[in-house]
């Protein structure tokens, strides 16, 4: 007999649940939130016109170390270099190549059908809307046609006064209050928020073992309610777990996903280095941008990869 | 001994060739061209908060039908289908899944290391800086870490009163003009210009032999000129080939991918899907947009897929 | 309410099975009966030494077309060129490839997990021990260690007179006689048979289209009590479909493949090349020999691909 | 200035050189010495019928650990899990899977074209015959259409009475003649060897990463010799390396690999799993048997993954 998922998770769960919020046939969730008022706001954020990439590594030096079963690195193989077309050198020559890999491997977006529980995924789709032959034949990435809105940059780490947050440490929503404090902004229906643990500093230090695995540092079911009390679209972070790991209690595993991906239906993001974003937020004391991050749309993605941009 | 290119070619790229403007060690062309006030003047764009996905499908109906040898279309497979991570579907379980694709295979940018011909790549880079083991060491689709500017569409078909420009049809420094007064904008420097010929819809159609074999419609070599005087930052069509084909001279294969790609340092874009922007933009009569087009920056790459975004 | 399987099917399959005669836990039916005395035979048959591959060609220009969903050719792309690991070409350099393939593109054995209907697969295992964590966690390919033993070629076209079966020719026990006749053998346990249609003919006159889709000479149902009444270990052809295309009865699909590998056990094999072994066959009169065809054993696998060698 | 090879390997070079020996257009190398006679040899040599698969596990957990750049261990994904064709799983079911793999991950053997040094390959073939386009487009593994023939078990570790050869112990001629002598046979022109260092058991017993990197018993330099005098057909190992490891020459990296695959043509074999063969042969005391190892024939590999099998 399975173990009963703990009382206080499942009334977290019951208390969050947004099901049918935007009809039984949504695709979306709190994605519906970035109405085109969020996009113009985004779009007033642009001052000076200068921009950042939030993407890690596509290579063989991506965060994945194995520990995922089947979640392989960009492997960039050539189909082509310099092939001369007409036969000559002189003339057109072409140099083509392929890619194999994990679709979550480096930055990227889940798509909602990535987790689920009780045999269900967001709004109560059935978890075999999950197919070997379509993948995600329901909430899958390639629903999520474009993903722009103003970003917000929580900057936990530098609101703590730690280069970064320690392993295992938890986010709650004080750390989130303290660092929209910091951001001096209020946060707005439809923004995007990036929370920033430091933890994408480790990849750059090619320590790649100690970003992937052991205790990482991350948000927890608190942290939950208070994106959704305040209808954030989406929410990213340099981590490659987004929540705490261990969790807060071992009788659930990853709870934030189950909670974010199931019940609120809002959208997460792993793996977004946030380094230069951060320092530049430091500098100007600007915490808010229009952020551009629209997944590629592979057809029945569990998840994709992204470049985020965040433009000031 | 290899035939020699046609003098006209010669000539051609002799005047146009920009190698050197941005320094010996330049690794992105015109995209210097997009600097912070044209990026500012693309979020000035920005008036209502619509925004339209520019990207053709990722999956086996992508764009490529075997005549590119090796560019094969996404192949999206599964390596977990809701897996129960504690043994017990009523937890956590996760569904994941791996692409292999041709990096071109649907909506792209070529990287500039893309193409050569006589032994060099933009900016007299060696054609040899492409290699087996890091694809593209020098001008790699990497070194593009974030492509956002204002975006232009210059409707072709519709300045020509067609539904779609007719297979072969070479698109004129006049067809150019005409569509620009239609978009009763003025080009700047720095802006990305979409040039549409209306075949994606032969996509939509299910018309995908056609789209990418045969008979294409496409820019010429006149048009390399055009853009290169309005310091256009980069340029992408609705096409699989970019430029006319055949081409105005059996003797140069592809002559618009060597002047742009190898003289003038001009980012190419391929595959994207202007229908639903361009009725948009027939509908209001603003032709001009924020474009943020950030390639997936694959170490190395020789081109990258993109999800383009056009935000009015 | 599901269409039931015709009355005939039923109850051929249910005079068929063959569950439990190796014992409740094999993972290998009629491989079983290839015994120490069944490869001594096969190692007997050789008489002067010469060897034949019976493998089609694995690249680009493998058999499938893209009628059967993610069953690709093998894509075969260099990660090294000649890379000297020294940093000095005068010493060691080296070169490596990768592979991207359909386990069933080209030239393979079918895993008994690869069907199943009812709910079931071979001896009785639940269709479910098929999964994206670990493919065929039962009757995968990689439990057949080895597939040696003597090989008999039934050349059913030679024995009708024929080049090569006419298109949706279904090959009957009175054909299966006429070709042992011809071989002037006797089948005994254990024996592999290989069936020739001459349709890998097709491959090598490049009519691949013709060679994969539409009608297809092969199989009948008739044939699965011949060669379970003869205890032959494992059966293959020079076809796509291993059976006759379209099938019997439109009420019940690929009928061959249910009674083969879900209640006789048997291993088929498709896409042998038997064009030079026939013809071999055909011009010294002998039609046994041993046969190596040891599939890659992948873990997990669904089929395999193999270089079949028949030795004489 | 390129540092020259030292002298004793360039005179053992030439002394050893074989080029010619089988015309200009050879692309077989030592595999030509196998003649029907050698193959009836191995045939003669099935006495009892049993029969042991060499191949390692072709998995995620097959010897790859990321130190040989690209050569990425196989991942097979699932694109079908009991797809019902018809729409009704109590008809026709079918499973299907794809793979992705280092084509010299697991058990494998070398192209001839696998190495290169000053700019030639076997038979003074250019080493740019090797491409992006076409892979090996001489001397590739699809060349090599079967390998089938005498196979003899040079068992060193139990001639010396160990276990296992210690990491970075080189095998001696002296070696090999105990393991002869131990082998109680006389090797001939076209015999297939098989070198035991009982490496592989660090695979059973899950020490990949010691199995795979850091120093490693194997071949040296005056082996090539040894197997050039007895016109040995091809040789194999248990090792991923092949040669011992670190060499006897800082001044040249992989010296055996030049004079075995460049200078004498011999194919070399890694990673066959000799651990249960050699204990069948300790236990009977006979070391020779039918060896089939045809590798798989991609078009243009640089090599192949086989499933070796030992007939005795």
């Amino acid at each position: 007999m399975p173990a009963p998922l703990p009382d206080w998770f499942v009334e977290l769960a019951a208390s969050l649940r947004q099901w049918g919020r935007w009809g039984d046939d949504d695709q979306l969730g709190t994605l519906n939130l970035i109405d085109d008022a969020a996009v113009r706001r985004g779009a007033a954020a642009v001052k000076h016109g200068r921009r950042r990439s939030l993407a890690m590594r596509f290579d063989q030096s991506s965060p994945q170390v194995g520990s995922i079963p089947g979640r392989i690195n960009p492997l960039r193989t050539m189909v082509a270099i310099n092939t001369p077309y007409l036969g000559d050198p002189a003339n057109f020559c072409a140099s083509d190549d392929i890619v194999t890999m994990g679709l979550q491997a480096s930055t990227h977006w889940d798509a909602l059908a990535h987790v689920s529980y009780g045999g269900v995924m967001w709004n109560g789709v059935p978890a075999s809307a999950v197919t070997a032959e379509g993948g995600a034949t329901k909430l899958g990435i390639h629903r999520v046609r474009t993903l722009t809105s103003r970003g917000v940059l929580l900057d936990i780490a530098r609101a703590r006064g730690e280069e970064r947050l320690a392993p295992g440490h938890g986010i709650t929503p004080g750390d989130l209050d303290a660092a929209v404090e910091r951001a001096a902004t209020t946060l707005q229906p439809g923004d995007v928020v990036l929370v920033r643990t430091g933890n994408a500093g480790l990849m750059a230090e090619r320590k790649r073992t100690e970003y992937t695995t052991g205790e990482q540092p991350g948000l927890t079911t608190a942290c939950c309610a208070w994106f959704n009390e305040r209808d954030i679209a989406a929410v990213a972070t340099d981590t490659v777990a987004f929540e705490v790991y261990p969790g807060e209690d071992d009788a659930v595993l990853f709870p934030v996903h189950l909670l974010d991906l199931v019940e609120i239906g809002l959208t997460q993001g792993q793996n977004f280095d946030l380094e230069d974003l951060a320092a530049d937020c430091a500098d100007d004391g600007v915490y808010t941008f229009l952020l551009e991050a629209s997944p590629i749309p592979f057809t029945g993605g569990l998840g994709a990869p992204v470049n985020p941009v965040a433009v000031k």
